[in-house]
């Protein structure tokens, strides 16, 4: 399947976002319009502190009119890696460091009509300073166990897509993690390379 | 935390996406600059169909100019509950009728930025006829028992957001589920009064 550009027309040119108005050719011959969105993309961090909790921050969200729980995340910035911006939003936005750093893949928001992926880490955390959010941003840091996370989704009080993806991409490498521990069990140098190779340290 | 609207301007006004340039005043005083995509909200359905499969489209998108496996889903017509958008769209793009249809929530795709509210449902799905696709959509129907669905989660190829939250949702729920069909092997009046309550007949 593909969709073939017949033109394509600037109809919006922000600070974030650009608008692009395209008639496409489908593989039928048809013809059809599509209002794009284009954004530079994004990172999103599942995040545990050294105690152990989950790492999220709680912000308004204009957009919506309300405020949403959310894992760490952030805008890419011209040039910069997924894995330094990763670094970046949680000094920020957390005041932790960072021990470990782990990607766990990447996303797209809303492939319907917007290029945005987000690109999604594990991270262990170490001792907090400070944070020291965007100017442009009001947030606050909210740590929670296991127990109160997954309180939280049965009450439905998670509305956040990349959030759920970020859980469900963290949830899948533990059962991997595990698993392998345990054949590790019987194979103690296997798993110490394995677990190496994921890891980006600090 | 809010944020106070100074002033708002249609900078784009397209077929499916409307797009506002907000000055807004923070709780600290300082203004800043929001780009807000205005989008009618849409459905996702995570399907299963009579022999238990889990039911996906296969679809290109242009936005990202890659196809994506992701779960049943689309725009919300003006006027229409996400009900009714829901089976419309499992009767569109898969052919299927729907048997049970239950409510799972509703996540927002890209809250930084883009107002799109999407209502999750889980749905049960009975005979299938032939899927009737918008003349502008190609899709394939793409069936998957779970254990393909998580092989496709362990390398990677999960990248749609909204399937991601689908699938949370819908563990979530069948843990709920399970869980009171314990406790109601014990008290079976119960279980059924639960049931009932939670599914929306066809």
């Amino acid at each position: 399947m593909n969709e073939k550009t017949i033109s394509s027309q600037r109809a919006f040119d922000g600070r974030l976002l650009k608008l692009d108005v395209l008639e496409v050719e489908l593989d039928n011959g048809r013809r059809a319009r599509r209002e794009i969105v284009r954004h530079p993309g994004a990172v999103a961090i599942w995040a545990r502190a050294p105690d152990g909790r989950f790492v999220f921050v709680r912000q308004f969200r204009k957009a919506i009119e309300q405020e949403l729980v959310e894992v760490v995340a952030g805008t890419l910035e011209a040039g910069e890696t997924p894995e330094a911006c990763a670094r970046r939003e949680i000094r920020e936005e957390t005041g932790y460091a960072v021990k470990t750093l782990t990607p766990l893949g990447s996303i797209f928001t809303a492939p319907g009509f917007c290029t945005e992926r987000i690109f999604l880490f594990y991270a262990e955390l170490a001792t907090s300073g400070p944070a020291d959010p965007d100017p442009d941003e009001r947030l606050d840091v909210v740590l929670l166990d296991e127990a109160a996370w997954k309180a939280m989704i049965s009450r439905g009080a998670v509305q956040d897509a990349k959030t759920w993806a970020a859980w469900g991409m963290f949830e899948a490498r533990r059962r991997r993690t595990d698993a392998r521990r345990r054949t590790a069990d019987r194979t103690p140098n296997e798993e110490q390379r394995t677990n190496n190779q994921e890891l980006i340290a600090d």
